[in-house]
């Protein structure tokens, strides 16, 4: 079975997406039967659209050599379509949103009413919409899945929304934020907060603008959107978040003399999110780009769930994993 | 929607599901607006059988106060069905299988014959007639599940059968038998063997007769089965096992000074599968009741989960969480 997908986002995860598609395009067709069809990529510069489908090997080479797709004018169309008239103007069975739009609520709705599934990386679309975007997807019966916006591929969405299905979850503490996990780490060796910042964007592990990682944004989203799988709709706007600017080397230090760390902590609880720094040891106390989630539920105690919380193959995974997903669902298979 | 099911076996499992189904009743009308109606229930001395749905609390009542179903004589008509009359002769949606019955996979396979799907926490089935079962259950379009049979409910099944579907396993390291666990780690404690397993009897943890875990076969059924849902089948007949009788309190003690311990490791590759005791550090080093896999991707890395792997809450959390899903699955929703 092929499905036809747009991918709408070309940046480092997009081409992570489309590497996965390229190297592996074998085994869906033999472990699944699917062939996944590109039939449009969207940068910022434009949209690519082939409805026979999109040599990926090549898009890959015009966006590492020119920066943008606009820049491919011998073979292909390039055009001006918003997000919003290429998930309307083409046809396709899937949309994968691996943009950072914070208004890409808009045009995922949009695509649901359209008649498409949608896979998404992208966090403030569940962070702000979750209970309308789930509403249209059940409407419509289409897939809505977001494995990839917590924790990466580390499948906690998964866990929460399609397993443990008996249990009732009573808490989730969890770490969701690698740059922050990094800093923490390296003021554990001594390192004061703004070095420790620089070399973790030296590192390309935050961004230019990190404030989305020091001040808990990041982590907020996640924690909101776990809350909203596990105990239902709730906006990043009624959480509490506080970041880890104003952790001190000595916090950083007495934690450690007790033996313990200091995280980034998110702690979900029906109607009530926190994010923040806090002193932890046991499973809690990650280190590198590890994310974990510990979920407390009534029949099955304390389940912990660790793995990659960042990376750009990690991430894809998470993307990847859902659009077969999807496809099988459409399939009926 | 009502669901009908038949439950055979009911032992601690049996009965701690009969117990969640009778607890969170309004939970599943609510949640997933699913009602269990559960039409028969087996243990070895009789079947009771009622189309209009067992009063599960006089059931628990019944089986606790006299020890067996068959005592069960004023409202209920006690049958003397072997299990593969039972599920060929009564009408139902679900055949759950909470039973000990190494030859269950023959009444596995009547039972799809008949339109029934499968939920089983019995090892047996699958770790020697996997590919036979899953073939008849995809042949008849109709589930086969098995959180509970591996780490109880947690939910590591899941993870493998339907997440990280774009990844590649290359390999799984695990703990998969508690009892070991406790044996080893009373004997870190300076307890030899024999007393260590006493004690496990005594509390409930150890069978009386112990060598199912001892010896490696619980582990080996249980590793068996992951490698049947990452790479394929195998049986259990194809891979080594070697128990933990033949550990001494030296080789205890000098892992121990390491900084390591010993465990009972199931390692699962392609094709090969190895239970035996290692000397371990990090995620496998569990302890108490806790079981713990790490899954070893190509996108991804390692992935670590980490829950229960025994105890009747646990297990019933693995069989109602498939009982779920299989009757969601049946709805179409």
């Amino acid at each position: 079975m092929e499905v036809k997908v747009q991918l709408l986002g070309f940046g480092n995860v997009g081409r992570a997406v489309a590497r996965v598609l390229i190297e592996k395009k074998a085994f869906f067709k033999r472990r699944y039967g699917l062939t996944f069809r590109v039939v449009s990529i969207s940068d910022r510069s434009g949209t690519v659209w082939l409805p026979e489908g999109i040599d990926l090997r090549e898009a890959l080479l015009i966006k590492e050599n020119f920066g943008k797709l606009s820049a491919w004018t011998n073979d292909y169309e390039v055009y001006n379509f918003s997000p919003r008239e290429a998930v309307r103007e083409m046809d396709a069975d899937l949309v994968v949103d691996v943009t950072n739009d914070k208004n890409a609520w808009e045009w995922h709705l949009e695509a649901l009413r359209e008649g498409k599934g949608i896979i998404t990386s992208n966090k403030p679309p569940l962070a702000f919409h979750y209970g309308e975007l789930i509403g249209e997807a059940e409407h419509s019966d289409l897939p809505y899945l977001f494995e990839a916006t917590v924790m990466a591929g580390t499948p906690v969405i998964g866990i929460l929304r399609e397993n443990l299905l008996g249990d009732t979850v009573k808490r989730i503490r969890a770490v969701l934020n690698a740059t922050t996990t990094f800093i923490l780490s390296r003021m554990e060796q001594g390192v004061d907060f703004e070095r420790a910042l620089r070399q973790a964007q030296e590192l390309g592990i935050a961004e230019r603008d990190p404030s989305g990682d020091i001040l808990g944004i990041d982590a907020g989203y996640k924690a909101t959107i776990l809350h909203c799988v596990a105990f239902g709709p709730i906006t990043y706007d009624e959480i509490v978040v506080r970041g880890i600017t104003e952790v001190t080397a000595g916090e950083v230090e007495r934690a450690l003399v007790r033996g313990k760390r200091i995280r980034l902590v998110a702690t979900v609880e029906e109607g009530n999110v926190r994010v923040s720094p806090e002193e932890v040891s046991g499973p809690l106390a990650v280190s590198s780009n590890e994310n974990v989630a510990v979920i407390e539920t009534d029949l099955l105690g304390e389940l912990v769930i660790k793995g990659a919380g960042a990376g750009l193959k990690e991430t894809a995974s998470g993307v990847v994993s859902d659009m077969v997903k999807a496809a099988l669902g459409l399939t009926g298979a």
